[in-house]
């Protein structure tokens, strides 16, 4: 892990929405990026804070009392327990900054839920 | 903390080099945004890693065995123990996450070394 990392060099190197790349692990926690298109699924994290910052695109994170419109250059935190739904009405590049534990789709395991996968 | 934050935005607010801004905590970690400019001191992090996002500007890491280059897009994790040296020939934005422990200038305590900043 000890060389730069460029982070739109990596979102060419794959098309899947909702699968999270891992590209930097540090202090027990992950760095990752994803591409997002469509409705995720309402979710939480027990354990996990989760940062989201928009690399391109506008992100919708709907959470139960309003939603957050998201645009390049936006950082949200989800504070671990509350429950959110990422939306994209077109796709969307994201990093994501959360612990090693983190499940995608949090408390709910549906065919949504993925390991996130290592890049070189 | 539960709201969004624009990090172009957030730069407008503070012109000081050097001088880390807390945007964000979760997990026991810190987001902070820093202008840089000019040569930092040697220095290395005994139990915290250290991961620097290059947000405007060229960053040269300087390293004991070799010198990254970080321009805009670019990330780079300092791993625990490793001594590195920022330099910024012209004004550099970056963000960084690191553990709510770090302090600017590790195990060097000098005229450099500054407590973050808390934003609103």
């Amino acid at each position: 892990m000890n060389k730069k990392v460029n982070l739109k060099e990596k979102l060419t190197l794959f098309n899947e929405y909702w699968s999270p790349r891992i590209i930097g692990r540090l202090n027990g926690q992950m760095v990752k990026l994803a591409k997002l298109k469509g409705e995720f699924v309402w979710h939480s994290h027990e354990q996990e804070d989760e940062l989201f910052y928009v690399l391109k695109g506008q992100l919708k994170m709907e959470l139960r009392d309003r939603t957050e419109i998201l645009n390049e250059g936006d950082m949200f935190i989800v504070q671990r327990g509350l429950e959110h739904r990422p939306v994209a009405e077109e796709e969307v590049h994201i990093m994501l900054f959360e612990p090693d534990t983190t499940v995608n789709t949090g408390a709910v395991i549906n065919e949504l839920t993925v390991d996130a996968k290592e890049m070189e």
